[in-house]
């Protein structure tokens, strides 16, 4: 069956997205280092560490976005500071969080281009997790939403979650090709429900979101490669 | 047109939710009070209400829930204390916030039974604003789901976003009644576009979402009310 509709995630695959946490858990470290406390060992903390231990931690009861990393951000400054940190810090990576939500949506280059170009052949939806309201605004402020029919905020990728969108938009797995950059979120689950699926790697990858395929799944180095992988694509017809 | 769809708001509709965020001011209030140091004008500033205002002004980046919620306790408990309190209470703060996300859901009086009669008859939708995954997570647990073709979580509760429901959902806006105990997320958006709308209040209301309406939107003071209400409604033959 020829692919007639394109899921495509959004962080990291549509805009920038994971840098910033990146730079903010540089920045953690910074601010919250001169306040650690050695641990039971004796040893000072690594700050990355342990923010990502309390992320991780929280991410079931959170679930994914800036408000959850930035509640995760305050947590790990008092837990690593053994409860010394002064609020003013506090506030200082408050800002920060708020900072990086508000931070204006950065297109990963060729994306509005090959966007435009897909939109004619193919049916476009937008896949994602983390927050709702932020996700909306980033999708709406992107303009993309003007090649895209629909855009799906979820907070988990599972392929429940793969089903339950499908079903609802009215389209067959075997004609459904997801795309992004996470293989745990956005190929794995897609495969074993019967869609194909594109990985094409971010240059930083959360460690949560690491995972292995058996190496037969396609891989682009830009999404602007990906029209011309259709093309090539047996038994696709646009 | 008989009424063949109905939508039910989930917060103080279905579960209890407003009473926590107001027992949980009450414990900022108590926790804070003690560092709050003096505004402009000398005097000691009320804690609920400064509160309630850091919550408004982050409302429209941060949008509704009990991540958002806790940030706005953070960010409130060092402005009021001039940056003075210490990182302890604003752990207790975190935990506080946690408690409340992960608290069990408590449906209001009669809301099982009385589903589980108007499922017989309509199809039930919930719409919420909120958290999405704290949502999904309250509507599985509720149980509520056995009763209910769809969970519809949203960032705003305005004309636009039940236009887009309605649509996604093929239902006509003249065949759609939806209930909840907010005016102005409940009423007033669904009548402007062309759907009826119930009102059954909650005994607290956040004052954001206080509205006037003409008087003429029927009022029931629970939810086992409705199927008698639908009954007796001109034009509709369930």
């Amino acid at each position: 069956m020829a692919i007639d509709v394109i899921g495509l995630d959004a962080d990291d695959t549509l805009w920038h997205s994971e840098d910033g946490f990146s730079t903010l858990t540089g920045r953690f470290a910074e601010l919250v280092g001169p306040f650690a406390v050695p641990g039971e060992d004796g040893a000072l903390p690594d700050l990355a560490e342990s923010l990502d231990g309390v992320e991780r931690r929280n991410l079931g009861l959170f679930g994914y976005g800036v408000k959850s990393f930035t509640l995760s951000m305050v947590e790990a400054a008092i837990e690593v500071s053994g409860g010394t940190v002064p609020a003013p810090v506090i506030q200082e990576l408050l800002h920060e969080g708020r900072t990086l939500l508000a931070r204006p949506v950065e297109l990963l280059e060729g994306v509005d281009e090959t966007l435009t170009e897909l939109a004619r052949d193919y049916r476009l939806l937008v896949i994602t997790k983390g927050d709702l309201l932020n996700q909306q605004r980033k999708f709406h402020e992107s303009g993309l939403d003007r090649h895209v029919t629909a855009l799906e905020v979820v907070s988990e990728k599972d392929v429940e979650t793969y089903r339950s969108i499908l079903m609802r938009q009215r389209i067959e797995a075997a004609g459904f090709l997801m795309v992004g950059n996470s293989v745990r979120s956005d190929v794995l689950p897609v495969l074993e429900m019967g869609g194909r699926a594109v990985h094409i790697p971010y240059h930083v990858l959360w460690s949560h979101e690491a995972a292995e395929h058996n190496g037969e799944v396609p891989t682009l180095s830009s999404i602007r490669e990906l029209p011309g992988w259709l093309a090539g694509v047996a038994g696709n017809g646009a």
